[in-house]
């Protein structure tokens, strides 16, 4: 079975590359950035503007092959991939949840943007928190970091495989 | 540009369709569930049991074709697409925060589901709550809903197109 996907849009940020973007939104709180929107899909941001954060779910384009166990940019030690947010994936699917600025006709304006410029959009939902927000989950070896890293590497960089 | 993606596994819930199944984990709290993984992806399910929660990443195969102003289970109006979480979708893609119970070998066992049997998996991340968790967002047209409806009819089912 394959699952065939067109982007809707295209993300443009300050971040040309893996080596040095911020690894999730929380450690990207001054990058801004817009996602550029493609015209069959502009009519469905209307609403949008009510909320004050958004997910992007977009496509890792530029990560390397998959392996099931990866050093994660935050450790020190090989953990499972699944149990990582690491780009090189089976399905190289990413989520983040980035504040709206601003939404205009063909693009909106964002902040605490991790993503690299030119990377392929695939949906926008809005946060909301009664659906998203756990504050109190248990988060494993995230919860004991080794490593107060907030920048990526060129560890899952594909052009370095 | 295409983009290609294959399920790493498949959901096994009690919801055999959208007709009375749970609109978001939320709503579903007694509802548990299954995650197959299939036999290339199971290593990676390493250091998984760490989490309380995780984000399914998954194909809504069984939604209609996405039109881009829909009316949303828990409203009477119609909303843009994007500012809601309805099924029927440009790139028909689901995310579900969902309760970890267990990890097997080649299963996860989860509860608060609000995924159709049979579903195609597509990812699974760890939920962590200092990446994920904004309890303080506004929600546009969802702090304002019209409706406290918590379960789904036929409206975005494609049998029903």
């Amino acid at each position: 079975m394959k699952i065939e996907f067109q982007p809707i849009g295209v993300v443009h940020s300050p971040f040309k590359r893996q080596q040095g973007a911020p690894i999730q939104p929380v450690y990207a709180q001054n990058a801004r950035g817009t996602v550029e929107i493609f015209e069959p899909y502009r009519a469905a941001l209307k609403d949008l503007d009510g909320f004050s954060r958004v997910w992007l779910i977009y496509y890792f384009d530029r990560a390397k092959t998959w392996e099931p166990m990866i050093v994660p940019y935050r450790d020190v030690q090989h953990r499972g991939l699944f149990a990582t947010r690491a780009p090189a994936r089976p399905n190289a699917i990413g989520i983040s949840a980035v504040k709206l600025i601003s939404v205009e006709e063909d693009f909106i304006e964002v902040e605490e943007l991790d993503i690299l410029e030119g990377t392929p959009l695939l949906d926008i939902k809005p946060y909301a928190p009664k659906f998203d927000s756990y504050p109190n989950e248990k988060a494993g070896w995230l919860d004991n970091e080794s490593i107060d890293k907030k920048t990526a590497d060129e560890r899952f960089d594909k052009n370095k495989e």
